[in-house]
């Protein structure tokens, strides 16, 4: 929100409306003269120039200039651009991204890989009339860029900057906010329905990308938009990868599925090769007519249409025009023009194809094509990662299942499409066989380790805890109300820092504790992680999770070979034993709660710290302890309200200990969601800093002003 | 649990292992012996024959004989029956479905289209090494009665008897579970992968309708099954109607999704009905070759691959065999058997085309082909419905949106293939252009919702509690994060009676109440729920649900015209005031506290009862109020802990309530599920009746005598 009222104050040319029409010719050379001028005047121009083979940007030094976009505020000022001036605007656009993401870190090769398309489509279409709406929305810098946001790109993912996704808040061009994936179409098609039913006449627009219809829900609005026949244009960005952060870890990840694999066939037919090279020698002609464009989306739209893949979007009712060159502009230009010129269309799937990366030479060879990056050297594409003494909880994560799985080949692991998130790159480097990527597909990944369990293996899922959210239903229904001894590794739980509000996996414990027969635990650090991989083995007549953070380890000591060992079911412990105070924390915020307790001790209060390890079942004899030895009890946790807090209250409540004595305090995430930022920052802005729990302590204690000194 | 312990005593039969294999020709005539027996030998037989054209069941006396059933206890007794025998066994089956279930109600026509499919699966594949998963699961009482069940047929949804779909701990025979759609195929390939983990050599088989396959998640296992190449057959029963339960109220739902239609056109295909013809002169040949089998196999596998819909399915990776006549015993035999005996085919999707209630005219005839029944006549398939004074609460539901609506045009419906079951048919009727069936797709009608509300449509997305699992991120994600303005009518919240656990809607309460910004309510009466429908369609600056039981309103005064009066958001009120104790019920259960305290004041208690309407927000005013004046406070609702009690009592931890005076307790449904039965069954069981309620109270007042003597 404050975002959004930053961006307004600041940007008064928002709300400029004029010349939204002006198509003269006048204005068409005036603004042409701007990029002549400026190609020309100056040596630096020359650092983006238009070759044999397309354009060309030298990275080899500083920054080079953007005359072009440097007059781009809005979309409306692309309106008048000629086709070389289109691409000149995404040549720039490239070189603006990749040396705002060096400086600020963040989702570089998507991006790139969408320049020519989002140049084109705001060239063509008119937001925010018109709706764009960024699947995934990774791939919105130079959306971001052409919407007025060009001047605080370098406070992406920052506190209280842009946010790395489109995000309704922060922009009347964000016509749809994202961060999970292949919810465009759903989104998309409800708005053209409310379009014609309000008899409004702008269109819309879904972008999305190939990994992303590999989950149900693309499929889901798919088919009702084939049964709608509301006009609906679908953008597939085909970039031959899933295109989630499979790879941060482990190089790239290969497409999973088959209908992936009929895109790929697809693009390497020889009928494409062929389009791409005779559209390639049309494009560098001058003048040329309307007709001729004309005819050759007829070409794309009926040559292609025995391509492999075009028969499954036609038989889900859908117009199917592809593939396109999706760097090619004119091309683009061409189609998205005559598509939007059709009178009733129907939903028309425009199937382009786009390398990730594409014009930065060092994300075109990546492996991972630099798909998201930490700060690096734009020279080189080398990243300034800083150098840990701890791995990341994943890594211990990945680690030890390989352990468990060493010693008992039942031992299987599932993921979507997150083989380099989860760790399980890992995994399944060594043990190919044992390991499942079944895309972006939630709900199958959770009932397809049930059919696995059931069978007698032992399936470990890992899924991050906002998008296991997906595949909630199936984990009541599949898995917990059958008891099937499914494993589920909820990774990001808590606080995400700079991804934000849509990966914050802030509600898994409420929405897991809740059920009847899942096992719900979390490690205070990574030690006691291995040991729950190890305790999740060895539960096997039921259903158990084990929730942990973004980050680093802490650097306690490991357990031998990394091989945890099973934890006595519902069994917490007690790391520090105090007086008048008893602090009980659930997950790695039991770290925050030991400096609490640091904290209070320089106030004369000695804590008692116990680390509940146990969600469900709850360890009844270490609460009943506490609350008899102590005057106060918090509770501690990193999620909303109806999580473990909720479920020590109720205990306590059902066993008569909250009756006239107790001063009970529970503490969790605040009822909002927390805006991206700083691990630091976010902690400080949900209220879970070590100081607010010594200062909530304090207070009960009847010292409010130590309490109001500890801010 | 207690289910398949009785069963497995009774049947000793169950754990015969002998003469799986004999298939000697003695064998063979002794069971045929029985049949012809019992077909000539007494008048009753004739009432089951077949005739020109197919079987004929007499169905105008009572039960006919079946003496071919009355020799098949399990699966293996079908191994030696020929395929007039088969048929028979169909027929037989037939009558003994429409028999019992006229008894007790339940599914019907689902399960009357496959008894040929059921007989035929089980005379192939060999239960419980191959798993047979039927998907929904309402279509499994064939399957039960061919798997030792029979017996208990008549105890089916009641208190302690047969569920009313696959149960794991029912049966061995059960591979699966289900009740919500959809999720065959995934846990068919788990089970399949599984297999070949281990190196075991069974079939796995998933049964889905073709209603079943809009949802996402059956196209993410078919493309996760493509890309695998696991061995696992897929039969699609293609019965031309989304099979969910969506026409009880108002006829029968068209099929929904541009998937249907394919199916839909291939069905009517000239080819097909020429194939059908042509399969019927073959099957009443006796004495076929093997070879002849073969060829027809192929005939269907190759001679259909250019039919509409088979392209999707090979599209995806799956080899297509279809469409065949799912009544024809002898062709699914044969399919059956050469897809069992092929060494690697891979995933093979095998087309069915059947009626739901083939067999049965009544139910062949109904609108509704008698999907979901009461107790009817079976000569007439007349229902015995029970004359209610109040209607239900979805029809309560129905009506006020209608009333909504008419003075609101931007207000629209949203439901996932369940017109009946949320009442929409009625909104659809008045407003065809303003309600939308996406299918069975929750993920894209809660997102499709979203474009709907960003546009400034007013969308009320009514889902059964349960069912919205499965729509749980994009609640979050989609629609709660951005603050879009969707409704959400929670239909059958709470315990459901006979449908069982599988829908029972235990969670939303807490898997809503922690997201940020949803108004989450319940009314406790009718008239309430018109309220709030009146209350959600005035909350346009954020989300919004409201939460209503299974089974009929309780009779008190309507709004005039059926038109609510919009609710001051986060307000309860007080029905009964008394002194020393405080119930505040959340929901329908409200009722419940009312008569807790009618018992409580033969008991020499005057008890305050409030309506919390709100759990979010909270009344913190009237919590306040009710924790000053009151030594006790109950909170009472039927959902799972997370939800309404904790919200207070996180409220009264916050607020410092809970130091030192007041008794709580929380009354939640327990932490199991509470299987099938009658409403008045599974309160009790789930300890939430007003006795319960009243002897909570008494036991905090140091009365446990009077306590004890309630119960």
């Amino acid at each position: 929100m404050e975002t959004a009222i930053a961006l307004k104050a600041a940007s008064p040319a928002y709300f400029l409306k004029a010349a939204r029409s002006g198509t003269s010719k006048d204005c068409r050379r005036r603004q042409f003269s701007v990029r002549a001028n400026g190609a020309s005047g100056d040596g630096k121009m020359m650092r983006i120039s238009k070759e044999k083979n397309g354009w060309k940007i030298d990275y080899s030094r500083e920054k080079p200039a953007t005359p072009l976009l440097d007059t781009i505020n809005y979309p409306i000022h692309t309106k008048n651009l000629s086709t070389q001036e289109l691409e000149q605007l995404a040549a720039e656009l490239r070189a603006e991204i990749v040396y705002s993401v060096a400086e600020t870190g963040g989702h570089l090769s998507a991006s790139l890989g969408v320049v020519d398309l989002s140049v084109a489509l705001h060239h063509v279409f008119n937001t925010p009339e018109d709706k764009i709406i960024w699947d995934v929305g990774h791939q919105a810098y130079p959306h971001k860029i052409l919407t007025g946001r060009r001047s605080r790109m370098h406070t992406i993912r920052q506190t209280s900057g842009l946010a790395g996704f489109p995000k309704r808040d922060e922009s009347e061009h964000d016509a749809f906010g994202a961060g999970h994936s292949s919810t465009s179409i759903s989104a998309g098609l409800g708005m053209a329905v409310a379009r014609d039913l309000q008899g409004k006449k702008n269109h819309v627009i879904a972008v999305i990308g190939d990994g992303a219809t590999t989950a149900g829900q693309a499929f889901e609005a798919m088919n009702n938009a084939g049964y709608l026949g509301s006009n609906l244009i679908i953008v597939l960005n085909d970039n031959k990868q899933v295109s989630l952060p499979t790879a941060t870890l482990d190089g790239p990840a290969s497409p999973v599925g088959a209908l992936t694999k009929a895109l790929t066939k697809l693009q390497s037919s020889t009928k494409f090769r062929m389009l791409r090279e005779a559209t390639k020698n049309v494009t560098i002609q001058i003048g040329k007519q309307a007709h001729e464009i004309a005819a050759k989306v007829d070409e794309y739209a009926r040559g292609m249409m025995s391509a492999p893949a075009s028969t499954l979007f036609e038989e889900l009712g859908l117009y199917y025009i592809g593939p396109v060159d999706g760097h090619n502009v004119e091309d683009l230009v061409a189609i998205f023009q005559k598509v939007k010129s059709m009178p009733a269309p129907g939903p028309v799937l425009v199937h382009i194809v786009t390398e990730k990366g594409k014009g930065y030479p060092p994300a075109e060879a990546a492996a991972d094509k630099m798909h998201g990056v930490v700060k690096f050297d734009p020279k080189t594409g080398k990243q300034f990662k800083t150098k840990s003494p701890t791995l990341s909880y994943t890594q211990y994560f990945a680690e030890s299942l390989i352990k468990e799985a060493e010693v008992d080949d039942k031992i299987v692991a599932v993921h979507a499409a997150m083989g380099g998130g989860t760790g399980l790159n890992y995994f399944q480097k060594k043990f190919p066989e044992r390991c499942f990527d079944v895309g972006i597909a939630e709900q199958h990944a959770v009932t397809f380790a049930a059919g696995l369990a059931a069978e007698g293996l032992k399936p470990f899922c890992a899924i991050y805890s906002s998008f296991l959210q997906r595949g909630y239903d199936q984990v009541v229904h599949d898995v917990d109300l059958q008891k099937i001894p499914v494993r589920f590794a909820l990774d990001r739980a808590g606080l995400v820092g700079a991804d934000g509000p849509t990966h914050c996996g802030a509600f898994d414990i409420a929405y897991m504790a809740c059920l009847p027969n899942m096992v719900v635990m979390a490690p205070a650090d990574e030690a006691e992680l291995m040991h729950m991989v190890a305790t999740a083995a060895a539960i096997d007549d039921r259903p158990s999770c084990f929730r942990f953070p973004r980050g680093n380890g802490i650097g306690v000591p490991l357990p031998p070979n990394y091989k945890g060992t099973p934890l006595e079911v519902g069994k917490g412990r007690i790391l520090m034993e105090g007086d008048r105070v008893a602090i009980l924390g659930y997950g790695s915020i039991v770290q925050t709660c030991l400096q609490a307790a640091d904290i209070l001790k320089t106030h004369g209060t000695l804590t008692t710290v116990a680390d509940a390890r146990f969600c469900k079942p709850l360890d009844v004899e270490l609460i009943r302890r506490l609350v008899n030895e102590h005057e106060i009890l918090i509770t501690v946790e990193e999620g909303s309200v109806g999580g473990f807090g909720s479920h020590v209250a109720h205990f306590l409540s059902s066993g008569g200990l909250l009756d006239g004595r107790l001063k009970l305090r529970s503490m969790v995430l605040p009822d909002r969601y927390i805006d991206h930022g700083s691990p630091k920052d976010q902690i400080e802005a949900a209220g879970l800093s070590s100081k607010h729990v010594a200062g909530t302590v304090l207070n009960l204690l009847g010292k409010p002003k130590e309490a109001l000194q500890l801010q």
